[in-house]
């Protein structure tokens, strides 16, 4: 019998930043959570949208015609093909749903990107 | 510029129970949620995993096996075709993500089928 994730208890097992974790899969998408401190850079995904819910603390989602402000308990679904750039003052708890092929930098490539570890 | 989607101020909007509502799209999956209290009938997914994550109270999903028990902040995925019994002794909140054509009482139809309404 497979048990529960606690989103909580996963958080306490890492400490890095802009790390994805999965920790559980649904289909072929991954339910991911990361901490984030600091600024990301601007990458969008073409075939795909993601969806971003804050566990803890603040997240900033630059767009490129504004930005999207999400406070704990919040989500925002970022739509495919749309420019963004996550950006968090202070440390953050996330969890991101997305398929299991996305990568975190998206189009953008370069040495933020990050494999997704299983957690 | 939308706005981040704030789930526990979605949960103020309604009172009804097994209704699920719709707060958020991600690609060609929903996120509902919805308030449970009581017993739900013996259904399967045939074509999909059903995530499951309690907002607020504790969850009980019967399996034919056995039973996996959710608090807050505790997710779970039924795999495709297996036959669950989401059961709340006390009222509880829960998010769900899955396709949008997901029906909440999957191949058991019956009087407790909901259509899913955008909130």
């Amino acid at each position: 019998m497979p048990d529960a994730v606690n989103i909580k208890d996963k958080f306490s097992q890492f400490t890095e930043h802009w790390q994805p974790k999965r920790i559980a899969r649904l289909n072929d998408y991954d339910v991911r959570i990361a901490k984030l401190e600091g600024e990301f850079v601007w990458h969008a995904h073409e075939d795909t949208d993601e969806m971003f819910l804050v566990i803890k603390g603040d997240l900033k989602i630059l767009l490129r015609d504004g930005e999207v402000n999400l406070s704990e308990g919040e989500i925002y679904v970022v739509p495919r093909g749309v420019e963004h750039r996550p950006v968090a003052d202070k440390e953050c708890h996330i969890m991101m749903i997305e398929p299991s092929d996305a990568v975190n930098t998206g189009t953008a490539g370069g040495d933020r990107t990050a494999s997704v570890t299983d957690l």
